[in-house]
């Protein structure tokens, strides 16, 4: 895994991107922004499963007394999403906002982008640059470019803009629903670009395909030390964009946020159906906040041995559970208690 | 991304791998191989999801009849996996596998070795060398190596015993658990050895941390043309397996099992709800067999433009849809017909 990329450090609230930061969790809230108590709810539900940035879109005036309530109410800090009228931004920008993500290709003209600017430098708050394939600046649409150095010049321009203003409060995006072409453009921003990136393959897909195409085109970047902070965007419940970006993290030793899993694929050798068994470990090490490492196998023989690197393990055999610490037994216990008793190896640990 | 790394072509059954053949899609039965009627089964249901060699564990003497049966029951390549016992690997050759599957370093001894080798190559069939984490061969187990070179030294190794004994008909793999530990094992492996790679992560966990780990780990190694043929290990229906690796291998656009779908996150434009029937028509368009690119998008103004890479596609209208093929309208459906009509328009391109 290469080191992470150097940017420059921002502060998104209380939340460090960039500069060395952990690369943070982000999601974005799928209620109506003019219903607070439902959007505080669902941005209650967000950080209890791991979320340090939520975004919320404004898409018409009538949604800005809910964005100040739904602000003053979150424990993490919430970025205003805006597109088309600079106003919603402005407003946004005096009513709490976070941070401001603008794509400043689709808000009319420079001089209500420059009012945008100088909104989010009087607040104090940074603005994220969030272009995007689907609304390209009009001079970059229709030449006969790769998407992804498109998206590229479009962005750094865009920097440019806002550096001859004299802000440098910078997030960049470029995002396209092709993994090739995202890659390609976050590889030609981390190179040409100072600031921290917040990356994210755009897809309007089901969990699964949202999950796989995400978890391929943000791991690819984030192998190579590319991305500050992530959102992984799926057709489906906001809280499964935070677990999918976290076991993003945790596949590459960046992050953990809870114990890790591993689990055996079962085969012929297995004598006990073990798949009900992991997914409620699982669900239980969810809430969990440490980084142990939990082993479930399913054969007594192999189990122990194969999973010695575990903090902590089960191997199941018929009718009994062997719980195992670094690949030696500690005892065996009847198999409708191997959860229960697994769990209780694992708060002893924490607690130890 | 990376050109595709050359490799030695090898064929399982009437697979080819490697040597410029497209990446195929395996997985594993979890039934009992004792079982054939429920093994024979599961592999149906497997290769109607798309997998093209299927992988069967052959833990006792008593399962070889069963194994027999199911190679012959069975429409794409059966593969034996055996540990321990050289026994079972020279029966299981004999008894129709496609291809057998040892990690050398667990047979017991290389003259154990060389009685699987003389018996693959008197049935004409490759074995895989799998060496994993789990079970590295004994001299390089407690060396204070990294990880990854002890996988890749034990597997070099097994190589040269091979070759020595005059047999080339090889796959590799060297599976961890860890992400970081596997990409740095196969890129070794690819610059170290002629033989087409096998890649996966071994006990990748369950369905959500076992799709993003997998998806992370092999999409970073075939991100770089690393990998001729691949297994998701999950905790979950093998069924999943094969639907991940799909989706994995589309994701990088090296292979595609059925038509594309794209489609718009919906904005403030869209008038219908249209998750639900990008939804349903997903579910569709999983078991067709065509390249096609479908779109699906909420606005009939921008939509067909938009979208007008799709081979075909629906724009959908406050109580219509509009059908549309290269961003050219074709015609108007109802609101409720807009599935039936786009899937009639999807048959009529496939017939033709």
């Amino acid at each position: 895994m290469a080191d992470r990329r150097d940017t420059r450090p921002i502060m998104i609230g209380s939340v460090p991107v960039g500069g060395g930061a952990p690369v943070a969790v982000q999601s974005m809230t799928t209620t109506d922004t003019r219903d607070p108590v439902a959007t505080i709810e669902q941005v209650s539900a967000l950080t209890d499963a791991g979320c340090e940035i939520v975004r919320v879109a404004i898409p018409h005036a009538d949604a800005l007394d809910g964005f100040e309530q739904i602000c003053l109410a979150s424990s993490i800090p919430v970025v205003a999403d805006v597109h088309f009228d600079h106003t919603l931004a402005i407003e946004a920008a005096r009513r709490g906002a976070a941070k401001l993500r603008i794509n400043p290709g689709n808000i009319g003209s420079l001089e209500r982008v420059d009012a945008v600017i100088d909104a989010a430098g009087a607040a104090d708050i940074p603005i994220r640059i969030g272009v995007n394939a689907g609304s390209l600046a009009e001079q970059y649409r229709d030449k006969d470019w790769p998407l992804a150095e498109k998206l590229v010049a479009s962005a750094v321009s865009f920097c440019e803009h806002f550096e001859a203003r004299g802000f440098a409060d910078i997030v960049v995006s470029a995002k396209a629903s092709s993994v090739a072409s995202t890659v390609d453009a976050y590889r030609a921003l981390a190179d040409n670009l100072p600031y921290p990136l917040h990356i994210g393959i755009t897809e309007a897909g089901t969990s699964l395909a949202g999950t796989v195409k995400s978890s391929v085109g943000l791991g690819i970047l984030l192998a190579e030390g590319i991305g500050d902070t992530l959102r992984v965007s799926l057709t489906a419940d906001p809280v499964d964009e935070v677990l999918v970006g976290w076991e993003i993290l945790a596949a590459l030793d960046l992050r953990r946020l809870h114990p890790e899993l591993v689990s055996c694929p079962t085969c012929g050798r297995c004598e006990v159906d073990l798949i009900p068994i992991a997914a409620e470990i699982e669900q239980r090490l969810r809430t969990r906040r440490s980084g142990l490492k939990v082993a479930v196998m399913g054969c007594v023989v192999n189990g122990p041995g194969e999973a010695r690197e575990a903090d902590i393990g089960v191997a199941a055999g018929k009718g009994f559970g062997l719980i195992f610490a670094h690949g030696q037994p500690l005892r065996k216990v009847p198999e409708k208690e191997i959860v229960d008793a697994l769990m209780s190896e694992i708060d002893a640990l924490e607690d130890g």
